[in-house]
C-alpha cells in the first residue's frame, strides 16, 4: 500500500509504535555488541524482521581514509573465579563484565595484579561500567565497585575466551528510493552491548522510521545506516564518496528513549534545512527541548560534518550523551527507556521529515495586490471560529510572501503559525491557480 | 507663502492642530459612509475646504486586478417598527443601525424571521456593533444586545431604502509636486460610517498633514489618498501603476486618535527608509510605543505590500486595529479619539517626514585625522554647557561617519544623539565646507 | 636573546613589571609637560633609559592636514604673591597650578580682576584642577576652590614666567622589526604634567611593552609612538602617511593604572581583530569588564579611526576618561595609580598580543572524517584528566574548523576554550602533517 505522507497520521497510533519500539529494544538487549563480530549480525538479523535491509561486509585491513578497518573481535565467555573456584564474576550474567575488544586471557594472578584490569565507578557503586579497549591490546572486567571493594588477598583465575582476528566489520543498510535521487541519510551506532538507551533506542527508531517510510509515497529517497560509531561512518562515507552529494538532509539518532526532553544538536552549517524543521517541530510542541550548536565530538555526526563534507546532518537525542549519569552503565537498562518517550521521539522525528517533504518554494500568480478570495470560496467576512481564521490568515501569508525567496517554512516561522496550516493553505491556493511552484 | 520644513515648528501649534482635526472629526461624524456611494462624496467635499483634493469617480464594472469595482450602494432611510407602528430601530439615530451594503428591503416578518438578520455583541450588551456585507447580496441590522433581548414576539415592519446599482466608486487625490519627483504617500481609508477612531482620525490626520505641508518647499513630491479600504487602493494601484515606481516612501494612517501609546507596523521590507525614521523618532519620544513586523492583513498596507509592490510603506496606528473593545462599534465616538492624541500622532508623523526628507548622505572633505574646528569657531574647550557639548559631539560623530557610506540617520542611531543635532552639525559642517552631499 | 613570544611568560613575573612602571611613573611624575616644549623632552629621555626610542623634533608652522604645528611652550616660573608679598599659589609646588600654554603675566592687579583667570573645582574644594589654553592667547592659575574662598580683597602680584615661540613639536617613536612588514602600532600621549592615570601609565606601559617585545622573535612588526594628544597623532599620520598602509592592528593606551576595571574601546571598524583578541582575553579572565563601541572623542584613536585612515586600533582603558571624578585634578596622583592594576593591563595588552601573533588560519590535509589520532598518540580513550579532556577537545575543534575560513581565534571563540589550548592542539597537529597553514 502507498500511502501519501499527510495520510500517515491517520494509519499510525504512535504509542503502539512506541511499544513496538521497546519490543525491539528488548529483543535486542542481551546481545553483546561491539565494533565488529556476531554481535552486530545478530542485531541486524533481527532488525530485518521489520525491514529488509542490505548487510554489508568490509574485510579487516581494508583502508578507509585515514583509518584501517580493525580485526574482527568475538566473545564466548568470560569469568573470574576466587580461589574456592566460585564464578564471582561472569560474562553470562552481563556482557558488560568484559571491556570490549579484551584479547584472549586465561591466568592465574594476585588480587594486586588482577586489580589492575578491573574498572569500576567509586561515585556509583552499585552500577557496572561500560568500557572498550580498541585499538590497544588489552583486556580488562569492568565491576560494581561494592563488589571490588569485598575481594579479599588471594589467588583468582581469570578467563577470557574471545578472539581477535581478520574478518570483517558489518553495517546495515536499507534504502528507500523516493520521486528524486536528492536523499535524507538516517545514522544510528550499533557498536554498544547492553545498553538500552545509548543506542538500542537509536536503532529502535531508526528501524521504524524506515518500516514506516517504506509505505509511503515519498518526494526525497532515504537511506538508513545501521553502523558502528566512529569507524562504521567513516568506512561509509570512504566505500560511497560518489553518494554523498545527494544527501541533502540527515540525522544521528541516538539517546532518544529515556524520560529528559528532546536536544537537538544542529548540523555543522547551523542553519540547514533540517535544523529550521527540527527547531520548528520542538518550537510548537507543548514539550520543553533544548537546540544547542554543533560541536565536533559526540556520535557520527562528527564525521559526517568534518570539514570535507559538512553535511546538512543534526543529531536528535533526549538527555544528551554523557548528561545522565546512567550513561555507559549497567543502569542504562530496560527500565530507564520509556514507551511514551520513544512514541514522542519517533513523532517528532517523522513531523521534522514530513516538513523536508513538503518544503517547497512556490510563486504567487496574482502579486499585484491580494487576489480576491471570496468569489474563490476561500474568504469568510464575518464570525468565523479561532481555526478558520488562522486558516485565512494562513492564506495571506503564503500569498504575500511566495514571492520566490521565501519557502513554506520560512513562512510559517514568519507567520508565527505553525507548517501544518501554511501547507494546507497552500494547498488550497494551488486548486484555485493562485500560486505555482518555484 | 513658502516655508523650509525646519521652520514649520515656529508656525506649528500642534495643540491647535489636534482641535482643528477634531474639529474635522466632528463635521464628519454623521455622514453613512461605505465603500462607495454619496456617503464618501459628502465627506470629500467637506475635506476639500481644507485641501483642493481631486475627487476621482471610477465606474463599476472596472477591472482592477484580480477584482472588480462594485456596484454603487447608497441608503436614505431605514428602520424597523413593532407591531403598534413605532420605530424601534431608526438608521437616522444611528447609520451603524444598518449592515453597510444591505439590499432594498419592505416587508412584514416574524421575530424568528427578523433576528436572522440581527447582529448584536452579548458581550457588550449597549453597544451597537459596525458590520458590513460587500459582495454578497443580503440585508442586516445591528443593535445593542439588550435591544434584542427586549424584543417581544409579533410582526415587525422592516424596511431599508437602498439602492445597489451601477454607478462609481469615489476617491480623493491630493498630490504637493516637490523638488524631486520621487514620493511620499500617505493613505487613509475613508469607507467607514459614525466611527471615529478607525478612520475619521486618520482622515483627519491625512488632511492636515497635506494641508500644512502644502505651504512647505519640499524635497520629495507627496501624494495623499483617501480612499476605501482595499477596493480603494486595489483600483488605484491599477489605474497608477506607470507611478507606484515613485513611491520611495509612504504610511497608511488609521486608528490614530485614542489614548493609547503609538504602535508602528513595519513595512514589509523590515528596514526600510520610513521604518528607521518613525523608529527613531518615537525612541526620542517620552511616550512608550510598540513597533511590530509586518503582517499581511489589517488595512491598505497589505495591497502596497503585496509581493510585486514591496513598497516601502508601514503603518501608524495608535492602538491597533481589533485590540480595543470599541473596535468597529458604536463606541469608536467622539468621546472616544482624544485631541492631545491627534496632536500627537501628527506631530510624530511630521516629525518622521522631516527625517526623510533631511536624510542625506555626505562626504567629509577632510577626511585625514579630524579638521581644526576652532579655526572655524566651530570648538569650546572649557566648561561648556551640555547642549553645546551635544552640538560639538555631534560635529565629531558627523565628519567620522560621513564617508559615503552612513546616512544623517544612521549617524544619528549610532551616536545616540536624535536626527536634529545631528542635521544642525551637518548644516554648521556644509557651511565651513567641510562636507559635500553623497 | 631572542625569545619566542610564548616563552615569554616563563621570563616575565608581571607584579615586578608593575613595580617597574610605577618606578618610571614616579621619576616623570614631576615634570611639567605640555602639547610641546622641555617636559616632553625631559619624558622621552627618561624612557630612552629603557628603550632606545627616536626623538623627533617636528618645526612649529609645518602643516599637518588641516592644522599646524603650533608654537613651542616653556615655563621656568609662575606665582601669585599676596600683598604681604607671600607667595600664596606656587608652580614649582605643582605645575598643575598653571593653565597650560597660558603667556607671559607679570602684573599686580585687584582680585576681581584675578579671579577672571582663576579655574577651581567647586564640587571638590581641596582639588586642583587641569586645565590647558592651547590655540588661544591667555594665562590663568587653577587652584583649590578652598583656597579661593579664603582670598581676601587687595593687590595680587601675578608672575608667569613662559615662553611661546617658534620651535618644535617633539614626539618619541621606538620601532621593532619583525618577520612581516606589517605592523601593529601601539600609541600614548605624553602632554599631560602630573596626572598620573591621564597619562603617565599609559606612558609606563607603552615602554615596558616595548622593552619586553624587543626581546622577542616576533612575526609583526612594532611601532610604538609617544606622542601629544591630538595633534602629535596628525602629525605622524601626516608625515608618515605612506607607512599607514601597514598598520594592521594598534592600541591606543591610556588612563591603565587605577583600580577600575578593564574597559575596551572598540576600533570603528568594531569587528577588527585586535577588538576580538581583546574581547576574547577579557572574557576568559576572571575579572569584570566593559567592551564600549567606538565614539570619535576621547583619545588618538579618533585620529587613527578617521574615515580615509578607519585603522584597525582601540582603545585599552581602565576606567575610561571623565569617568572617574580624579580625572584631570590634582588627585590623579601617585596613590590613584596601584602597581597591580599596572601589572593587569600590561598582562592583559601582551595576552592580546599573543593572540595577535599567533591568530593564523590552518587547512586540515585530512578533511574527509577525523583522523585516527590514536596512532599518532594524540588520543587518550579512558579516564584522562579534565585538562587533557580539553587538550583532546581543542584537537577535535581545530579539525573540524580549519577549513580555511576559521582562524584560530575563531576556533577559540566558537569552542569557547581559551586561545591558548586552541594554539598548543594546532601546533600537536602541525607536527603530525595534519595541518598546513593557509
Amino acid at each position: 500500500m502507498t500511502l501519501r505522507f499527510e495520510d500517515l497520521n491517520k494509519h499510525l497510533n504512535s504509542l503502539e509504535i512506541g511499544q513496538e519500539m521497546f519490543q525491539l529494544i528488548k529483543e535486542l538487549y542481551p546481545i553483546c555488541r561491539s565494533m565488529t563480530g556476531n554481535g552486530i549480525r545478530d542485531t541486524l538479523h533481527l532488525i530485518q524482521r521489520h525491514v529488509s535491509l542490505d548487510i554489508h561486509e568490509v574485510p579487516s585491513g581494508t583502508n578507509v581514509f585515514d583509518w584501517t578497518v580493525p580485526k574482527e573481535w568475538n566473545i564466548r565467555d568470560a569469568y573470574i573465579k576466587d580461589e574456592k573456584g566460585e564464578k564471582i564474576v561472569d560474562f553470562k550474567k552481563s556482557n558488560l563484565h568484559v571491556v570490549s575488544y579484551s584479547v584472549p586471557v586465561n591466568k592465574k594472578m594476585s588480587l594486586t595484579e588482577l586489580k589492575q584490569h578491573i574498572f569500576t565507578l567509586p561515585d556509583h557503586p552499585d552500577w557496572i561500567p561500560y568500557r572498550t579497549a580498541y585499538y590497544e591490546e588489552s583486556w580488562g572486567f569492568c565491576l560494581a565497585h561494592k563488589q571490588l571493594l569485598e575481594l579479599t588477598d588471594g589467588e583468582y583465575e581469570v578467563y577470557i575466551d574471545s578472539s581477535l582476528n581478520n574478518g570483517h566489520l558489518t553495517y546495515g543498510e536499507y534504502y528507500i528510493r523516493g520521486d528524486e535521487m536528492d536523499e535524507v541519510l538516517i545514522s544510528c551506532h550499533t557498536c554498544h552491548p547492553s545498553l538500552c538507551n545509548d543506542n538500542l533506542s537509536g536503532i529502535a527508531l531508526t528501524t521504524f522510521l524506515a518500516k514506516y517510510l517504506s509505505h509511503l509515497s515519498l518526494r526525497y529517497s532515504y537511506r538508513f545506516l545501521f553502523i558502528p560509531a566512529t569507524i562504521g561512518s567513516i568506512t561509509w562515507l570512504c566505500l560511497n564518496e560518489p553518494l554523498v552529494s545527494r544527501i541533502k538532509h540527515g540525522l544521528v539518532v541516538a539517546c532518544v528513549g529515556d524520560s529528559g526532553n528532546i536536544t537537538y544538536k544542529k548540523s555543522r552549517q547551523g542553519s540547514a534545512e533540517i535544523d529550521g524543521a527540527i527547531s520548528h517541530v520542538l518550537q510548537h510542541s507543548q514539550s520543553s527541548y533544548s537546540i544547542i550548536d554543533f560541536y565536533p565530538y559526540g556520535y557520527d555526526d562528527r564525521q559526517y560534518c568534518s570539514p570535507a563534507f559538512n553535511l546538512p546532518i543534526g543529531c536528535l537525542m533526549r538527555t544528551q550523551h554523557g548528561h545522565f549519569p546512567e550513561y555507559h552503565t549497567s543502569e542504562d537498562n530496560l527500565e530507564f527507556v520509556k514507551i511514551p518517550c520513544l512514541a514522542d521521539s519517533f513523532t517528532k522525528c517523522l513531523s521534522a521529515l514530513y516538513i523536508i517533504e513538503n518544503n517547497k518554494r512556490y510563486i504567487n500568480l496574482n502579486p499585484k495586490c491580494e487576489p480576491q478570495l471570496g468569489k474563490r470560496g476561500l474568504y469568510h467576512s464575518m464570525g468565523i471560529p479561532r481555526q478558520d481564521m488562522d486558516a485565512q490568515i494562513a492564506l495571506l501569508w503564503v500569498l504575500n510572501l511566495s514571492d520566490g525567496k521565501h519557502n513554506l517554512l520560512d513562512i510559517a516561522e514568519k507567520s508565527g503559525l505553525s507548517f501544518y496550516p501554511i501547507q494546507k493553505a497552500t494547498d488550497s491556493l494551488l486548486r484555485c491557480n493562485l500560486l505555482k511552484e518555484a
